[in-house]
């Protein structure tokens, strides 16, 4: 049997990198939803043999930590492994290394799966083979996953954005990682200079769809620490709490 | 010596791919200059090779033609070489293969060399190494990178964009794949599901800043043809011809 651990290295290309010569966070957020689904894949339970039964992953829940960022020209590697199963969720972790082998980062993250004609979460102890991958040797010493609360008062409003051709996967709606994206545009590029964000949680909440226009709330919960909103109208599309350090 | 032409292979990733389940042009654009990146590092001529001499390589012309877009889940295979070399411009082209091995487009780019201080033009001949990977013997069947006339009167004026965090790559300007990305949120997702982008044709000719509001301008030359000018008030920063088929 194929070890429950995946191991998977990818290129910080300079063409890439932001202003500081460094990767950004949606481009982390990419390389690990590349992990996972080559981690899947390989284990019998990926896109094709999920969509084989009527059935794709939605991403619910992530936290991704950064000690430090990878620089460009550099190999990062992504560790993945599952740490546990229920009928509605399966949780992931992720742990970042630089070219050295120096542990920079870690990430948890939550999944369902639905069905794809009705949208309704489907069992996951009923699906082939993903039990028998839980891996629960391996520490990743960052914060759980939490629901993030709602934003009710004394917010900022942000100019927001019009859910684009580019922002939406094949099912129409915005894309996990152009969340991110579209939350991280809304600090000025200078915070970039002094700070870096430490930690992003996102709780993926209801789909953006093709041609909506999402507003963003924002609001400073303490030194350093936001919390941002998507909203569909009165909708709450996705929430992410930003800190930085 | 190593083999002028390289040879990469890059996943379409189901959760990158469009609402058709297929692989978008930025996407292809981004694994181009991938292939690009690591065809010039593997030949002494790449991102580290070149910001020792103080150069960076900058994108001027490009022209991609698709005659199939590859679904996701399969493996695209790009070749790239290098076909002439002057003192101020380097051609370099591309071909796009399924899984199957069968040829679904080609690509043609045009590269300058700059200073990193002064921002002006390097002697490409002068560049160790690149003279001697010409690749001659390989055919690149579509038409060639053209200079795309401004557009004076006629056009239609879309919303345009804010260059964001996200937008802007180390110098603080708009990342070469991010112009395709706007260019083709443009249309409307309806024309996705009937046609396709054939052929995509980008001049870059100044750099899009950080902060900078752009317009984009269009208008349809023919039918299914549209040329697109993306402009920082006067300033002409880039150009695209996109044909629809």
């Amino acid at each position: 049997m194929i070890s429950p651990k995946g191991r998977y290295e990818f290129v910080i290309d300079a063409y890439l990198t932001d202003f500081r010569g460094k990767a950004t966070l949606p481009m982390i957020g990419g390389f690990m939803l590349q992990a996972a689904t080559k981690h899947a894949d390989e284990r019998g339970f990926g896109y094709s043999a999920m969509t084989s039964q009527q059935r794709v992953w939605v991403l619910s829940r992530m936290a991704i930590e950064m000690f430090e960022y990878p620089k460009n020209d550099t190999v990062m590697t992504i560790n993945t492994w599952i740490v546990s199963v229920n009928r509605l969720f399966t949780e992931r972790h992720f742990s970042f290394e630089d070219s050295n082998g120096k542990l920079i980062g870690y990430a948890r993250s939550l999944w369902a799966s639905i069905d794809m004609e009705t949208r309704k979460p489907t069992n996951l102890l009923e699906l082939y083979g993903l039990s028998g991958y839980i891996h629960t040797g391996q520490e990743c010493p960052i914060e759980g996953l939490t629901k993030i609360p709602t934003l009710k008062d004394n917010y900022e409003l942000t100019p927001g954005f019009i859910v684009k051709y580019s922002d939406v996967d094949i099912n129409k709606h915005l894309n996990s990682m152009k969340y991110i994206e579209h939350f991280v545009d809304v600090f000025d590029i200078e915070m970039f200079r002094d700070k870096e964000i430490r930690r992003i949680e996102v709780n993926y909440i209801a789909e953006g769809h093709y041609g909506a226009k999402l507003d963003i709330l924002k609001r400073e919960e303490e030194n350093g620490v936001f919390v941002l909103e998507m909203k569909d109208k009165d909708i709450n599309v996705c929430s992410t709490r930003i800190t930085w350090k």
